[in-house]
Parts: structure tokens; sequence; C-alpha cells
């Protein structure tokens, strides 16, 4: 029990109740999501219609807490009742599989639970979170630059717009878009929604994404890895057009990035360091885990912090006793910001290089095996929309889970992700198995 | 080792040797960040600078990975150098503290890593979240209303900006500022910088933040608890003028929401129902950890999908078998969303609103009994500007942690947060004893 709120000689939480329910929660989240979550014998998923979830899971927040044996019940049935995202058989999306050093290093940021703004309450982030990106960099084949962490690859591709506009007119920050002419963005009609839904939240527009007669093109947006097809832009090709007009080069490698760890395939990439900013989410094909992001820059001017810093002076005092350039805070649009860049440097330490050049090569090994078996298989040429049906019996039965729609003026077809260093073979062969079972009577 | 790339018959993890790391790692975060890290007699933080502490931990990434050993040693050396918030003296900022519940939400968010965009891979989530706003906007006073889990509080003001000029000019989306009149948003100069920080991001313009005769106002951002002086704007005077002449009222409640949770101090957002929109951050008062903030919004129109919306086929399509309302990841500008109200829910059912409530309490009385003992010490009147001598010291010495700004005109002076579930009132007199004594000769 707590103390009451009058006496100030105890502190409200008792450490050692506190440890033993984070030890059992422990327990519980390795055996039922690390253990069961990732067994090919167990479900993916446990599906439940909304109203019946919602009333097992007895949301409801009330005015009495409760005894620990009742929340490590809960404990155990939000596990049960979540998809199972590090299971072989999810290939759902692309944030499949598990790396335990990653894992490692996000509960410790847990832990730790600071903030990367200043070198002053975060001085092994603001150091660390340095080299990963020069580490990326030097991938992109930059020697010098700038970047940072963001939450989520949508808003790595927001500052690259917001960059590239005051590159070219500075005094947008102070007087807005107003006083600019009509600016446009480049991009093909394959590139991620977070282009257009960037512009419309920047004040651009949706309609000045990609082309607006009598306006200023001021950025084109590339993709390294569409989000349906994966197809990569020929970013050197682009480079030319951009170098002679003198726009602004961003390629969103969210997806596609990961290439340039393999010796192999790195060659999609070919002109990527002729960008001005690249936007790469190791979250997703090098498996660390949500949210791991970068914004990469060329820039050398410091232009991230002249563009984003507001002063304020209750963080980013000048008369502080070490160099304040360390206080990287202003560099983002952000106040708090959460550490990301320990689970992808903690995971690198792990495997080398080397090793995350495996994983990828070993995804597109995977992706070229189901294409190859594919094509043996009749059952493979579908005849109708048959995806939304067999996507529902699939997550109703748990056996496994994978994407699904339509292109252009084409059916829904299945988009099959495979990124996880957690799949072999027979989990390729299993996907097609029970695509034919499942839809075997259609 | 890791199998080959070649071979596609095993995995390139092995569960075992990668959950054994996990638990080594665990027992090392206990121990180093939640035993040591909260214990008085250890140091709040071990000051290096800058060039030595790169050294100790050795950041660069290389092409080899390292074996498990090393692996655990650098898990402690992160833990040993970096600044341990949740200790009873760190007063440095707005995330003291640790709430082992919330952490252990953390932890099982972290394993399950999944995506809080639709109903199939969040289902749990989806479900969560509505019953989390739906609790926080009850103590605002709503019974109906939107909302958001968003990366931090400044994200959570643009949605409001977003959201405000929208709802006057929709054609904003599509055509972008420069089709409409010149905008302009009213606040207090103690507000956040982060209402600046959007204004430029958002295409606005830094100037037309606080006044520019002749331009339209469209959004009006009060604070409630301002960050240097915890100051609370007067809700309901300001939604007079509001209601008059029809502007969005946004409270910026990052800091001060969680006042709502308590009967004795909720007055201070008198009013709060009000207003069109509010930003608060569990992750401040309430200890649920880094990045713990939502948007709370009073409008019933949809408004929030039909300002962000871009409709992609590969996520949100509308053949599902299931209600596709469910699917809320189009109401966000970020695609990729991290759940972050697992935390708050398990800490909430933990100690239940009663609980929260009396955590705010303790942390009024902490703070009144720092100004009361503060008036019976004669050596508190500053003569002249040596608080960042004395944070210097504080720091090498590693005793405790607490924040200096200016303020107008005046000197440096200690902004002290009180808010840790974890200080008693010998922390408190500890903090002014160790002020006395580290700034004794000056």
């Amino acid at each position: 029990m707590e103390p009451t709120t009058g006496d100030l000689t105890d502190p409200l939480i008792n450490h050692a109740d506190g440890q033993l329910f984070l030890h059992e929660a422990f327990k519980i989240i390795v055996e039922e999501v690390l253990c069961k979550g990732t067994d090919v014998k167990e479900k993916v998923c446990e599906w439940r219609e909304p109203e019946e979830l919602a009333r097992l899971l007895d949301l409801e927040l009330r005015e009495k807490g409760e005894p620990q044996e009742n929340l490590l019940q809960r404990v155990r049935d939000v596990a049960k009742y979540s998809i199972k995202t590090s299971h072989p058989r999810f290939f759902n999306q692309q944030f499949a599989g598990v790396d335990y050093h990653s894992l490692a290093g996000r509960f410790l940021s847990e832990a730790l639970n600071t903030n990367l703004f200043t070198y002053e309450v975060a001085p092994v982030f603001v150091l660390m979170e340095a080299e990963v990106l020069r580490g990326l960099r030097a991938l992109v084949g930059w020697t010098e630059g700038d970047g940072l962490f963001c939450p989520g690859g949508s808003t790595s591709n927001m500052y690259a717009m917001n960059l590239a506009r005051y590159r070219l007119y500075p005094e947008v920050k102070s007087q807005g878009l107003r006083s600019l002419p009509q600016l446009t963005v480049f991009t093909s009609p394959e590139s991620h929604y977070s282009v257009k839904k960037g512009a419309a939240f920047m004040g651009f527009g949706m309609d000045n994404v990609i082309l607006v007669k009598g306006a200023v093109p001021f950025l084109v947006s590339c993709t390294s890895g569409t989000t349906v097809q994966g197809a990569f832009d020929p970013l050197d090709l682009i480079a030319d057009v951009c170098d002679k007009h003198k726009l602004w080069l961003h390629v969103d490698a969210a997806w596609g990035g990961s290439v340039l760890f393999s010796k192999k395939h790195s060659h999609l990439m070919k002109g990527v360091h002729r960008a001005n900013s690249v936007a790469w989410n190791p979250h997703k094909m090098l498996v660390a885990g949500l949210q791991c992001s970068v914004l990469l820059l060329k820039d050398t001017t410091d232009l991230l912090k002249k563009c984003h810093c507001a002063n304020a002076t209750y963080l980013f005092q000048q008369d502080k006793f070490y160099d304040v350039n360390l206080d990287i805070g202003d560099k983002s649009v952000q106040c708090s910001r959460k550490v990301d860049c320990l689970k992808l440097w903690l995971m690198w330490k792990a495997v080398g290089s080397a090793g995350l050049e495996q994983r990828v090569d070993k995804a597109f090994l995977h992706a070229r095996y189901v294409v190859d078996q594919m094509k043996k298989r009749e059952g493979f040429q579908l005849l109708g929309d048959v995806a939304p049906v067999i996507k529902e019996r699939m997550m109703k039965q748990g056996t496994m889970m994978v994407g699904y729609q339509p292109l252009g003026d084409r059916v829904n077809f299945f988009r099959i992700t495979i990124l996880s260093p957690l799949v072999s073979q027979k989990d390729m062969d299993f996907f097609l198995d029970e695509i034919e079972r499942l839809g075997n009577d259609l």
C-alpha cells in the first residue's frame, strides 16, 4: 500500500515491491512474447472481435488500484491477444522479427529514461548518436555531414523538406510561406504517402507535390525501396537533373537503405552519395525495433540547427562548463526526444557490419526463393479478388499474417515482406502451402 | 556463431543465446540503473569530459561482431556513465523518477514491437489507446471527442495548429498556405518554444506567433504550467475571448495537465473544458516514461482524420473483414507510430486515479516545503551569477542535478523540478544543504 499524501518522510514508491513486479513481468514477456511468440507451433495472432477483446481485457481505468497478481494477469493478457510480430510467419509488414541485442538496448534505454537534447542529461547518447550517424553516413559515402534520429520515416522526410526550403529561402523561418513563390515537390506516384502528408502539414499543400506549372521546384524526393513493390529509383540519373537545376535531392530510403550494408545489393542505390539528404529506418530491414529512423545530411554548414533552433534559455544556456555544441537538442523540432540510437549501436557492435550485411543478403535470397517456388506452382495464377477472403481466414485461424492491396487497376495481391532474421526456407514453403490451403476452394 | 548467408535452412538468430544475453542484460539493468541508480549513497552522474567518455565507451562501429561478455560490459558501461534520472537527487528536469508498472509496460511494448496504425497489427493497443484517451478526456471534462498519442508535446502542439487552420480553411490541405490570408498564433512570452518551432516548421513563420496587424488570428495557445515558472494561464478568461471571436483555443498542458487528477489543484486549469484541444505529457508529472504525450480533442466531426488522411491503400484497405474505423493510422502524420499507451494504462491500473492524484498532491507539498525552508535560510539571497559555478561543482561531484537559467533581465537562478514519487523530505533538505555547501565560498 502507498503511504498517505500528507506524510513527507517516505517516498510513494517501494523499490522492492516494484522490482519484484518487474521481475515477474520480465518472465512473462520472455515466456509469452519471446518463446511462445516465436514458436511456429503457436499462432501468430489470437483473433477476437473488438467488442469481445475489449471485454476480455477489462480496459476501464478506475479510481482504485489493483493487486499485483491482477496486474501480472493483465501483462499476460496483453501479450496473449497482441500480434506476434517476431513470429517467423509474420510476413505482414516491415517490422517482423526480433534481435536480442537490440531488445536489450531498448530495455536499457527505457530504464535510463533520459532525453536526447543536452550533453548534460545524455552524455553517453549524444556521443553514441554521433557515432551511429557517422557509421551510416559512411555507408552513404559521406565523410562529413550531419543528421538526427527522428520518430519515424515520415518525420525524417518532413525534415528534409523543411531544410530544402530553408536553404533556398532562409526567410521562411521567420516570415512563413506566404512571402515565397509557390514551391513544388517532385516525387514519383509510388513514393510513400508521407511526402504528401508532410506537404500538407508543412503548408505547401498536397496539390503541390508532383508538378504545378509556374511554381518553383525546391526538392526532388526519390525512393529507394518503394512501399508496395520495393522498387529503387535511378538515383544517378535523377542526381544529374538535380545538379543541373540546383535542386535538393532527398532519398527516402526508409525501407531500402539497408542494402547499403551489402556489397552484393548496394548497387541498387548507386549515386546516393550525390543526395543532399537520406531518410533510413533501421527499424525495418535491420530489425532494430520501433522506432529507429534516421535523417542523414551531407550539409556541413550547420543547416539543421540554423533551420530549427529556437535558443531556449532553460535548456541551451551558453555559459555551461562544457562545449555547448554537444547540446544537440536545437537541431530538432521536437523538445523531448527519445533515445533511439542505443539499440542500433548495441546490435551493430554485436554482429558487426558483416552480420548486418548477412541479414540483408539473406532477405534477398529468401525473396528470390519464394518467387522461384511460386512460379513452379500452378495455383498461383489468381483469377479474381480472393486476397481479402484468404486474409480473413488466415487471421481467424492465426496461422500467419501477410498484407494485401490493389495496385493500379489490378485486383488485390499479397505483399509478402521478408526480412526477419528468424525465418528460414521452411517458413517460405509454409507461406506458399498455406496460401494454397486457405484459397483452395475459391 | 551465425551461419553463412547462403544456407536457407537455418535462421540467423539463435533464441537460446539471445535470451541468455537478455537475461544477463536485465540483471545489469536492475542492479546498475534501478538499485544503484536510485540509491542516495551513489552518485547521480559520473562526469567525464567528452573526449575521455568517447574513449572509455569505445564507440566505434566495426566490421566484426563481439563476444557476449564484451557486450555485457558495454551494457554496464552505458549504465555507469549515463545520468541516473530516477535518482532522488535528480531535480534537473521534468522526467525524474521511475514507476515500475510503467517500466514493465514499456518492456512489454518493446518486446511486442508493433505499430499503432491498424487494428490488424495492434488490436489490443487500438482499443487501449482509445480507453486511455477517454479517461484523460473525462478529466478535462469532455464526454466525447478524439485524440492521439504523439512523440512529444511539441508534436502535439503542432497537431493543434494544423487542425485549427484546417478547420478554418480546409483548402489548406491541398492548396497550401499561399492561398490563405496571413495567419497568426496568439501566445504568451512564457509559452514553450515549441509554439515558435511549430510555426516555422508548418510554414506560418515565427514572426507570426504573437501578433501581426492585419493578419487573421486562428489559434490561441495557452499554457498550463509554463516551463520555467510553472505558471497557469487563466483559461476561463481567455476562453471568453476565443468564444467571442470563434478562435481555436489550444491548451499546452504538457507539464501542468496532471493537476487534473487532483481535487485540490485542478482549479489551476478551471475552464479547460472550453478548449478545443489540450496537449498533455504523462511522461512528465505522472512519471509514465519517455515518450508519453497526448493530444486531446473536443471535436466530434472526425477532423483529425479529415485533416491528416492520405488513404494509403496498402494499409487502410476498405474491404477488410472488420470495422475499418478501428484503423486509426490515418489520423496521424506519422506512418510508423510507437505504442505509448500501454505504460500509462498499466500504471493507472496499478495505482488507480487515486494513486495518481496522491502523486500530484505530494509533488505540490514537496515544492511548498522547499519554498518554506528556503525562506528560513539566510544564505538564499543570491548576490551574483553563481548558478553556473555551483552547477559545475555538483555535476563533477555527482551529488545531485538541478537546472538553471536566466529570466528576463535577472541573473541565472536554479529551477528545481520536484515530481518524482521517489523523493521525500530528506531529499528536499539535502537539496538546500547541498546548494549551501557548493556555493559556500562564492
